[in-house]
């Protein structure tokens, strides 16, 4: 047998920010926001988990709390007593390799602890982690940074789950609620389009195909942090292709839906037809159709459905079988990728300062000077599915301890996601980011974009 | 085909409170008592659901006010204006006749409406009633008294779910919070029972079988309510028997447990068995080892096993198999009812006033005078499992209308249970009372009471 | 606590044939028929299980062997010698007393042993059982001889069961196989009615009430056997009630379709109609509907729906909606046994010799001379659901020992069901006869008859 | 929206005998295969479905008939008439393209037709498919001829299938009996491997990675064929890296059990460890510990752990653990073809003239002459997992009609394994053969071989 594995880089890679200060800056404006998603909701809105692949508001506050807790305070920090013992089995989520957990299906049942109380325990919490940024000792903090960056990566995805869970609590109560209704910009959730508008007509880029490179690349990092799914970088050779130059939109979904879409097996994969079978698919999740309009659930509450908008909340299933049914196919994340480095993580993400996406006028992802053709809208309108199975990348190690649990053990029957969408944090993302949903899956805001071999005429 | 029946009594029979005032006081205290039982819960708390079969305490508050609604000032109250259409549908519990309903599993999804406006729902329900009963026709508020006292009684059946519920959600979660730590006083749903005694001796009490009635009797009852399923009263054949005179207690269960009868399939109905099984029981809910130690869950939070205290939450199945063990078997519920009759339905029911079940040392159903030996604590500790099926009595008619669902529709697959629990307000139950659970619940407060034939010695 | 019980007198009473010669002719019979039932059978039809309630007629013939050899010979034979030891394991059905069983629900999955296997440990039961009775002394004999009877009432019960088995399994099968065709007769499973025929009117039987007495009673029977389930005979109070003096018709039964029965939600049992909404019922089990005209899944094959014809395979649920549709009720079983008494058990029944249920046009129960008015086909058309949940007499005693598990331990959440039907050996039901069956259930051959109180028209 | 696709090619790709003789032997060959494989089961045997992912052994025979008589006679045979018009629902297998099919789990409850009608089912198409080699113009033959060497390769991945069940279905049996006891031969299904032996060293063979062609080459092949989903060949871009030169060895598994394999949460992927908690595994499928030494269910019947045989009945799940386990890690489909290609297919692959495995002494797979350090085992023994997800390769085209169903809708949420086991006819793979399940799944002949990347020691 061979004798495993050389030390292993871990999920933070080479983050080593030598401020202290900015760190800690960076944490302060990370946890604060994830108050201020939270401060819409009342009590009773955050103690509800409408289904096991949901958690509840206050769940997420504590859960990434727990993290900073136990991977770095506890670690690291000598002095730092927990706030409660108890929390270390409430607000575990999945790391085996920290002990037993509260069953993730009864989250919504922790009506105690309280708000309050998980108020206390963030505070206590921050001040632990302020107090190892004034005192641990270089050799300590060179440990703790890239944990911290990791802790804060952790938590801007629960910033996005908050969100989309939520959202799906709202959709399952008959009075919809909205999570806010804020006059003059779209709320999150809301992928960008004019009311009224119909989209652009879509273009192709082609790409000539070839030996490419994918996977993080540290020298043309901003801040250093790709999560250790991202890495290594690596060679894939490429057929020539060609990648439409937006997502599939509302309208376009619509045509599908005319077109019996819905009721034609041989579009689907047979999984996929079993699935829309089963549950009764006729329209992407939160659809409803309401004295013969199409309305769509959102965190504003139910709208008119906005033709020009991205399609968003659709299975892999229901990617899939759109691009089967438009002669298309779905990107690799391979190909997803060589085609974003052309333009920047821009668009319509989460806007971290006013908790509301940028304007939908903004171009979503503007291209880097002097690159040939790049498509649009590849961040922050809505993740999109990609034709790649969630595997480890060649040469791929997860982190030592309980971190490699991270992301390696979820490498079996996902789809990778690329992009970043309307709730997503907009200092999240980048071209190598790899999420992951099971193909069934449809709470959280996934579209699709085409792709073609090269000489498929559009 | 016969052609039907007569016209019905209905469920509330005969009652008329001559005395408008009178009523509307009993229906604010009625009103009351939920919301102060309501009230040492967080807005987190009563939004919870922790299974199907219980309901959040909102939910409560909410379907017990929907019913005086619907079923007297919509159909009564000229000018009354619904306090909102759509809770029509959300507090709807099982009214076929009624209209759609939100499904049962999903009642702990509505967060919204928040508590605020339940008890804006409620006061204004409430001043709807005070109006009709001070402007109402006296034709009309002879319509409407009778469906007050259901709707009173409906409500106190309530507020025993919303005790029995929370306590079951705070059963889930494993910070074990007590519903409320009150010094001096055992709190509701903690049976009597001094630390550390011992119960008493059981003693058998003969009765020599023959025609008895059973049923509702108009003639000796205070009030003249009783629901429609206590109706109409009838004569049974008994063969002599006799009684315990008190329930099985804790101390009886834990010797069972350890005689291994949870281990022993031939003392279990078939059913019975297959449950112990698949669920994997092995004491009575709520009990858990602890270090060597057996505590109980209560709504106080978990307390020390009182080994005098009479066993609660056991389901029919077990109660059935403790009885086979123990060489007797359960009463039917006409033997229960006959003895019954030999004492006063006072005991350790739920203080309507103070929100205490009466002291411990109070006699727990006095005799008659002048009755032979009558049983003790037959009322005011645990609802007791008796052998009869839930049937109709002959010659049963449910009301017309909406409220002939109330019981009616339940009469098949159930067992019938008597007496009244520590968390049944006082004024609730009567010596004809027939409650009902599946033989598998058992989050109610159920214990049990042998029986034997005559020749058992004891 | 009571001191356990008397000596129980057993479920095979005092039946002690004094003959050795007449019972084992008696026991050769019933084994022959059993034969003869599988004998239109093909080797895969044999082994195949169409639901877990069901069993494989292959299963059904070494069961009840098994149960000779088991609690007859293993007991009382010194000399006898298992067939198979790995068959205590294969056939036991569901006694725990003895030990460890196959998986009800993979009885299906035992291709093995081969149909030879089981004629032969047939053969050598048989044959231990005719050394029994040529050798066993009178003290052994006298216990051999209620437990033969006993086994040969356990035999034909599987013989109805067999017969209900095999028509589920070939009503899933698309091409609907008849199990014979025979000329000029109705064969098993299919009861009377001449084709084209419309049904008598029904009329009704008055009872005046009283103190009655019912269960089994040993003075007014032929061979002094019944089950321990039908003891002892007992005093029973009934109000005044009629009885309708026939079974329910198909037609009648189209009416209650053709009047929105299966769509009315009031006029069901709560558990009822979450059954019809869940499994989707419109009509009993086997009817269909091809090209505009019901037809009905038989032994036979598919026939054209015979109006005439008492309904059958219809569940509790269905019944008792039916009987509140029709402004009657369901009888007791104590109501329907004092009726049945004034007729004698014959009717349509299986023909032990012949194989098939009488001629139709004979009196399906003809009544005692001198009674008045008499029910007619009270015994062989359907199994008459009765209101009466399924529970000890007062008085019951399961025997002691392993066929103590044979009646008691199933009293929980069932009906009774009284009659017998065509399916169902001519000499094998009683007027005490209990059978019983889960609410939900409708594979066997079971119908209705109504009853309402004294003083309802017709 | 591009339009679509230029004209596919097939799965059956260049496939063109030009010798009808030569087809038509080959057809009569593998349907002759197929009867012997089935001649030693009972008609009970053939009938019995033990879980819903396998089939009856008739129902395979009937289904692969169905397949030529459905794709090819009825589509190129102008006077061929179908057997029985209901066999097209009774054994369409998945193809939604032709209509409705009898439902999967419901397949064992096909007592009827029986095995004289499936019999002469057979030979009612094989006389048609005689006739039509006989008669039909060229240009007809042209378009046959590639359907009917598809249909003998669906037909042989039936005759494994079959096998596969009828193992599954035996291990059901508490019985469990054997399919063949054959002397001096390893039956099916028995991995080769002397009893008692203990198994080679390990040893890894370097690849130095680079751009690397996988995919069906038709210029290497003898007959031309292989299914759409190994084409088109294409460039594969690969890091250097290491295999073992034969699979994991029971004797492997026998450490990995005994060193908490099974036991131990963070050697799992997350949804493999769930499966291993729910289902309770904790050996590979088959594995039995009798009286403290381990024995193995197969096709001969129960036989003692054989150290030396490849590993077989695994799940995905549990070779990714083993993998990890051992430090290294599952190849890429992409590494193992390369790998592949340097030896010959051959091997414990089904003599399909003799029903038996290749004698174990045999080298299964010998170099090809000239080639560097080639892999052993790599077909015949067991299909080994691989780390690939089963999508489509780059430039995929499913065929055109129905059989575009064959594999395309199936590219989702499963494994790759590559090979050929012991149970696979000898004459059915290829290098660039690409079998497929899902990771939970076990009943195949699955094992695994080893992977490593470059520098990782033995």
């Amino acid at each position: 047998m061979p004798d495993s594995r050389a030390a292993p880089a871990g999920p933070t890679g080479s983050a080593h920010p030598s401020d202290r200060a900015e760190l800690i800056a960076r944490y302060d404006a990370a946890r604060a926001l994830s108050e201020r998603l939270a401060a819409p909701l009342s009590p009773a809105d955050r103690v509800v988990q409408s289904m096991p692949d949901a958690s509840p508001t206050k769940w997420h506050l504590a859960h990434v709390t727990w993290f900073f807790e136990t991977v770095i305070l506890e670690a690291l920090a000598p002095g730092y007593t927990a706030f409660d013992p108890a929390y270390a089995y409430l607000f575990n989520s999945y790391y085996e390799s920290l002990g037993e957990r509260h069953p993730r299906p009864q989250r919504g049942l922790l009506t105690r602890p309280d708000d309050g109380e998980i108020a206390a325990y963030r505070a206590h919490v921050d001040a632990g982690m302020h107090a190892l940024a004034e005192t641990a000792p270089d050799s300590v903090w060179r440990r703790a940074a890239p944990l911290i960056v990791l802790g804060l990566h952790h938590e801007q995805q629960h910033q996005e789950l908050l969100l989309m869970d939520i959202l799906h609590a709202f959709s399952c109560n008959p009075l919809r609620p909205a999570y806010a209704d804020l006059a003059g910009a779209p709320p999150p959730g809301d992928a960008a389009g004019a009311e009224g508008a119909l989209p652009d007509a879509v273009g192709w880029i082609d790409h000539p195909g070839g030996l490419v490179e994918i996977g993080f690349d540290p020298e043309r990092s901003a801040d250093g942090f790709a999560f250790d799914n991202e890495r290594p970088r690596h060679k894939v050779w490429l057929e020539p292709f060609r990648l439409a130059d937006r997502p599939v939109t509302n309208l376009d979904w619509l045509a599908f839906i005319e077109d019996g879409g819905y009721e034609t097996a041989t579009l689907w994969l047979s999984d996929g037809w079993q699935t829309v079978c089963e549950q009764g698919w006729t329209a992407p999740l939160y659809w409803e159709r309401r004295d013969g309009a199409w309305t769509r659930m959102t965190l504003r509450g139910p709208i008119p459905l906005d033709l020009a908008a991205p399609v968003s909340h659709v299975s892999y299933y229901e990617a899939d079988a759109f691009a089967r049914w438009a002669g298309a196919r779905l990107p690799t994340e391979a190909e997803w990728e060589v085609m974003a480095a052309r333009c920047r993580p821009s668009g319509n993400l989460l806007d971290t300062g006013a908790l509301m996406p940028r304007p939908a006028h903004e171009p979503a992802g503007e291209a880097i000077e002097g690159q040939a053709g790049a498509p649009r809208r590849m961040f922050g309108d809505v993740w999109e599915w990609t034709a790649s199975a969630y595997s480890p990348y060649p040469g791929f190690r997860p982190a030592a301890g309980a971190i490699g649990e991270y992301n390696g053990k979820f490498m079996c029957s996902q789809q990778v996601l690329r992009g970043g969408c309307c709730l997503t944090p907009a200092d999240h993302v980048r071209t190598s980011y790899r999420n992951f949903f099971y193909p069934h899956q449809r709470w959280q805001v996934a579209g699709l974009r085409l792709a073609a071999d090269e000489g498929i005429s559009s």
